[in-house]
């Protein structure tokens, strides 16, 4: 019988804990979990049926797979750490949006990426197979391989280079990351003006379902949209007044969405 | 047998459209609809069994309401207008978020609001049941007829005050507007760089999702969350080179999620 596929999971974060189970729930072995917090490797080999461990020393040399699910700022030291204690012939991958896939190559002869472009958080489930996989490698054969996992656990996988990769990055930002400040700033001024955030929830859901299949330029509104001078000075004196931490953010915002306005 | 409430509409754009036929589907008469294009007054009407009209003279003077969906900067014009039409007793309302219901005062007694909070397409459908409905009036039992009609087609109606509205709009403006124009700039990038804007959907789709139980500032991730400078700093280099009308929001936002990173 032919042997399955041994993979080492490094790291027990948002990323790793969703990376691990869909894996594990899509058949794949997990042979062990490394995470430098104990009780995280734990918690996550437990559900997935792999060995935890919190010290590299102990990592295995016969994984076929080492998937790094670790923070950017430490992933060249991990695997520098790494090319120590298993042979620099083994195929390693992070799993960054925004770390090129050269860090990894002074230790490695088979470097690669598998970055599921998703915000993951512990407490929150995820659909999975939605997720668009972006796979890549210095070689053919590792691509291959990374691919067909990727489709394993999700229906959407793409070969994406570094560059691209970084590009899809700093568009994830602000697509995520900022529209998520912006609906914690939403929630700031509800909270604060002792009105109920939940009023504002259809229309965010609405926001997105729109753009869903319409492209987003085409469904601004709003009284930036419109040109609507009065409104927008209403709300940056309410916002001066109130909220002066968020009246910068709205005169760029103002402008972005219709550079004829220019706020003082 | 009781003669059915009279609804006249006026305004039939991408608020009134969808009122029209909601009111519609529920079983409420609306007897006129009123705009300006004679083709969209007919493209509603037809489909709610009303009568249309694009002259005001014609409006009628047996309506028990009057719903003004119209743009906000024509509210107070449309209302001097319909008042030397029909009696100032009629209970008349408008549907903006940023405008006060005192506009309505110097020419009817009896005026109120009926604000949906959400965002409308005409080509978009929408599930109106889920929309908070924000109502408000001068007299008590007018308020009870609005939150009786708003009830009819939405599962949240909510009393709204002049002052509250003009907050909760201040906030749509950042949730909804704002995040759109995100989602643009994300779309902008991805199809510049010739990668799909489809990549960025799942992820966006979450960034929402997440938020209907969990607080937006839980959920927060990313560079500008982590401190993660280098990203940071990359992204920047990247953002001046190939889009610097992105640039500066990138940096507010970063600053705004956390207050330790400034940019120059």
């Amino acid at each position: 019988m032919k042997k399955s596929l041994q993979i080492i999971l490094i790291g027990a974060g948002n990323l790793g804990f969703h990376l691990g189970k869909k894996l594990f729930e899509e058949g794949l072995v997990v042979q062990q979990v490394f995470s430098r917090k104990k009780i995280n490797a734990k918690r996550l080999a437990k559900l997935i049926d792999a060995e935890p461990i919190s010290n590299l020393d102990k990592i295995s040399k016969e994984g076929d797979l080492y998937i790094l699910a670790i923070p950017d700022n430490i992933i060249e030291t991990v695997a520098n750490s790494l090319s120590k204690k298993i042979p620099a012939s083994k195929l390693i991958v992070h799993t960054s949006g925004a770390t090129p896939s050269s860090v990894l190559q002074p230790f490695f002869k088979n470097y690669g990426i598998f970055y599921p472009l998703q915000t993951f958080s512990i407490s929150k489930e995820v659909d999975y197979q939605n997720i668009p996989i972006c796979v890549d490698s210095n070689l053919k054969k590792n691509r291959i391989l990374l691919e067909k996992i990727g489709k394993q656990i999700s229906k959407k996988v793409y070969l994406i280079n570094d560059k691209e990769r970084a590009i899809l990055h700093v568009a994830a930002v602000f697509v995520n990351n900022f529209s998520n400040n912006l609906f914690t700033i939403g929630e700031t001024i509800t909270k604060k003006e002792n009105l109920p955030f939940e009023i504002l929830k259809p229309l965010i859901q609405e926001t997105v379902n729109k753009i869903l299949d319409h492209s987003p330029n085409d469904m601004q509104t709003g009284p930036a949209k419109r040109g609507d001078k009065n409104t927008i000075d209403r709300h940056l004196k309410y916002l001066d007044k109130n909220f002066p931490e968020f009246s910068e953010i709205y005169k760029l915002m103002t402008h972005s969405i219709n550079s004829k306005i220019v706020t003082k």
